[in-house]
C-alpha cells in the first residue's frame, strides 16, 4: 500500500530558509527513486517558521530505505540543530479525489 | 502564483465515511477543470474522525471560481452538517523537492 506523510517541522527562529535547503538538498536523492511519488516541500503562508513536507512512497519501506542510506543521514544531522522541537507527522491513506499519482491500495 | 492548500477537517463521530463520499463527489467537478493540479483526499491513520485534503490550484481565482460554482455550493451544504467544528485550512507556498506538477511562481 502507498505510504504518505504530511509533516510540519518549525524551525528555529531565522533558520527556515537553511532548514528548506537542507531539505531539497535531501530530496535530490529522491529524483531517480521510482518508490518515491512525491517529496513536496513547502513554506506556510501564515507561520514564517513553519514548513510542510508532503510525501508519497510506493511502500512504508521505500521510505526505510531511504532514511537508512548513509546520504540521508547526512542530510538529518544537518537539518536537526535546525529545527525547533518535535516536528508532526502525520500518516495518511488516499481516498481518491484529482491526482496523478499512481497509488497502489 | 499557484495556490496550495493543506486541509484538516474532522468528522462527527461516525461520520468520516460520508463525508469523504462527499468530497469525492464535490472533487469528480474538478476532473475536467485545468486550473486544478491536484485535489487528494485521504484519511489519517491514527485518528479516526480525521481527514485531510491537499490541494493545488493554478492561482486563488481558480479555486474561488470552483468554490462559487452552483455544483460545489450543494456538496458543501451536504459537507457542513457532517464537519465537527472548524476544519485548519493551511495556505502554503512550494519551495521544491519532486514533484509532478506544473507550479508557477
Amino acid at each position: 500500500m502507498s505510504y504518505m506523510l504530511i509533516n510540519r517541522m518549525t524551525a528555529k527562529p531565522g533558520k527556515r530558509d537553511e532548514l528548506i535547503q537542507t531539505l531539497l538538498e535531501l530530496s535530490e536523492a529522491f529524483d531517480d527513486n521510482e518508490s518515491c511519488e512525491l517529496y513536496l516541500v513547502s513554506r506556510d503562508k501564515k507561520d514564517e517558521t513553519a514548513i510542510w513536507v508532503q510525501g508519497i512512497w510506493k511502500d512504508i519501506k521505500s521510505l526505510q530505505d531511504a532514511r537508512n542510506s548513509e546520504s540521508m543521514k547526512v542530510y538529518v544531522q544537518k537539518a536537526l540543530p535546525l529545527l525547533d522541537g518535535m516536528h508532526q507527522q502525520t500518516e495518511i491513506e488516499a481516498a481518491g479525489g484529482k491526482h496523478p499519482f499512481n497509488l497502489n491500495e
